[in-house]
């Protein structure tokens, strides 16, 4: 209710020399964190930086370097495999009854188009579930087109609810004889950038074509569907299959002062899709990464525990890099104090939550004391910690949840606007304070914060 | 000041009967006045529709077919000839110090460049001022790049401050040696979309290509020559012209009850650039006039002079259409009572103001005072009525000038996203009643308006 305090909080768990430090954390981030200058740099010295890329492997110098100037210590860049991606031509249009063109781009890994493009009929569905429902062999020769609308909300709620038709969309349509794919962008937008992000084949059925429209082109389709004649689309998208490629992991760490092998972690993803700069998605959360290492190493004496900064490679093609990194790190992951990372936007913090173990509700409620004076309230439900955290979740690694307010977010994910102008350095100072201070927090802790049920992945 | 009325009216200037069916035509267009509903159509039956092209001559089809659903009469399709041209690939990069993807457009009647397009260094300048005030050569083999901020105003000003460069910047680069011009857009937003608009060349001087980048495009390029490298650029605008084409104006009436010789003109343009589906430049401006032509055919008795609905060809490749009217109607431009356009997106309407012999202010005033409700406030200076309008002032006609809010209107302008989803049909309601009653009270005046000083075009 009202009145009453937004975290109830025992004062006796973290001491006032530790609570002192973590406000001073919070203060240097505030006053100036360095964050912004770290996006810049990398959006403008490497720019986009697609898994398995050239640009991906220089994201790794670029990062190395960082680390370097930063003074951390066990810096190190972990290779893994990913499979390689490229994007070709793209083009849409109506052809008929009415000629318009499309904005469209590929959905990641889409296989590629004949280099004349598919022209079919369309077909049209209000949702994933409406595909999944036509009769069978009732699209063959069709191009289907899914329309359904994201919801734009605060906590990033409306993704959920309408990702699906990326991942799953290519298979439902082919297991109906479609020849192609068209779904309305997973984006809260109305501007025509269309959104990109990863799609996945099912073996056995035919691997179709498969791109986004723009918003706004997706209600221009509705206007000719509208009409009420048949509507014949082209669509040419030559993408490229590039066979597996090296990526990697950079990461490194601040030694802990007492328990040096126990570890937390705060994350981000260093690679990025293709068509932006990858500003928000994951500049914003390498930028906070890095002034958080900034501004805890500068602090007069290291944390209790080692925290370890992770940029994880290949987020947006599956997860590949934080599935390396909890295979290489399986033997550390029980001293895996806590997980965290920042991939939601350049900020504001607006909540906390945590998935700790019962015994270490208290420090979780003197932590969100601590971030209070940030403007952070508690947060739905129990943290998942981040994308890349999963992996770690999933063998009971405890995380924190730092929710971005991802208000905004979604108008530019995975677009080409996802470019600098749309960072406030402001916002990701807070944000800064927010992670820099939890990660100091969790490696000050009492007691281990784990291990926690394994998560379902 | 504060509190005294906003248009001082005599009372007397219109009878109550005219007051009365003023405000009847304003009670019906915010009812609805199915301005959106002609916008929709003509942006999705009719789509785009470059001055000269194949959309063009369909766009007169389609407005001759409203006019007769409205039944007006005088219905004509008037011809006249303007130079083609046609968009080819755009595509532009920074290759070195390190490489970056650019969101491009070639300005309108912009030369093409080879296939292979120019690649060379780039030289900044703040203005086309500064890049006028080179020296002579120093820019041989170069292309310059234009770097002007437009501001926001809400009346649009900030246009006028910054377009100068799209129109004289070719021939300013091209004087000192420059092989291509890029400019930031001129536009308010922040997202890729370059925004295009006519360009023109000197004779005798060489015709260079010219592009404008986004905004964030702008801004990256600055940052890549904030490096304090040398910055090279390949652009590619494979642009073509299309020689002498066959564009027209439609227009069509309400014939006046007394003075049926006598004519307000209201008008909008027909024509938009390629890239969006000009919905707000100048859809919006089609759906207020024949929407407004609804109106005042409902009702009872007809306008005391005639009303011309007018809708103009070729604006946007230097008001073709408007110049082609002004000579095709030279013998009745003495009757023309007064000419107003709506050109600058979907309203509200926020001022007025008019260009009318002295004896006619206290027409203005009640214009004015009959506006008021619509929470219309006077404007600042001397109405010029419109683009279109120009080349009717410049004979002396006068004007009405019904200032459009276009506080976000160059966040679209000229650019892919001036689409539908931009128009919010009760701001344009707004602005069909704003403009169908200042024609009945135009076309019902006690006394001609005219004529005026000739305006200097
Ligand atoms: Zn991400
Ligand atoms: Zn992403
Ligand atoms: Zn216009
Ligand atoms: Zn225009």
């Amino acid at each position: 209710a009202l009145g009453q305090p937004a975290f109830a909080a025992d004062a006796n768990v973290f001491t006032p020399a530790t609570l002192k430090a973590s406000s001073d954390i919070q203060a240097k981030a505030l006053a100036g964190s360095g964050a912004y200058g770290f996006v810049e740099s990398l959006t403008v010295r490497v720019g986009p930086r697609l898994a398995g890329s050239p640009a991906a492997k220089l994201s790794h110098q670029w990062a190395e370097a960082r680390f370097k100037e930063l003074g951390l210590s066990n810096i190190k860049v972990e290779p893994f495999t990913v499979d390689g991606w490229e994007r070709g031509i793209e083009h849409a249009s109506i052809l008929s009854p009415v000629a318009h063109h499309l904005h469209v781009t590929a959905l990641g890994h889409s296989v590629t188009t004949p280099p004349d493009g598919i022209t079919a009929p369309v077909v049209r569905f209000d949702t994933l579930e409406d595909l999944e429902a036509a009769p069978e062999g009732s699209l063959k020769g069709k191009i289907a087109f899914v329309d359904k609308k994201m919801n734009r909300l605060q906590d990033g709620g409306g993704y959920g609810e309408a990702v699906g038709v990326r991942g799953k969309g290519p298979e439902a349509a082919a297991r109906k004889g479609a020849v192609g794919l068209l779904i309305r962008s997973i984006g809260t937008d109305s501007h025509r950038f269309p959104h990109t992000g990863i799609t996945r084949y099912a073996d056995g059925v035919t691997a179709i074509p498969a791109g986004a429209l723009s918003n706004p082109d997706a209600d221009q389709l509705n206007r000719v569907l509208a009409l009420g004649q048949p509507v014949s689309v082209k669509m040419v998208l030559s993408s490229q299959a590039m066979g597996p490629l090296s990526d990697a992991n950079v990461m490194a760490e601040i030694k802990g002062r007492e328990l040096p092998d126990e570890i937390v972690v705060i994350g981000a993803h260093l690679d990025s899709w293709d068509l932006g700069t990858g500003a928000l998605d994951d500049g914003a959360g390498v930028g906070i990464v890095l002034a958080a290492a900034k501004i805890i190493k500068s602090m007069p004496q290291a944390p209790r525990r080692t925290i370890r900064f992770v940029l994880f490679g290949a987020e947006e093609v599956g997860l590949v890099g934080a599935y390396a990194y909890a295979k290489q790190h399986a033997a550390e992951l029980p001293k895996h104090q806590a997980g965290t990372e920042a991939d939601f936007g350049a900020g504001p913090v607006i909540t906390f939550n945590a998935n700790f173990r019962p015994e270490a509700k208290p420090v979780a409620e003197a932590i969100g004391k601590a971030l209070a004076p940030l403007g952070i309230v508690p947060g739905r439900g129990s943290s998942s910690g981040g994308p890349d955290i999963g992996p770690l979740a999933a063998q009971g690694v405890p995380t924190g949840g730092l929710g971005l307010d991802g208000t905004d977010y979604f108008d530019y994910h995975h677009t080409a606007d996802d470019t600098l102008d749309k960072v406030d350095p402001k916002k990701l100072d807070q944000a800064t304070a927010a992670f820099a201070s939890f990660a100091w927090l969790a490696a000050e802790a009492p007691m281990a914060l784990g291990p926690v049920p394994k998560k379902a992945e």
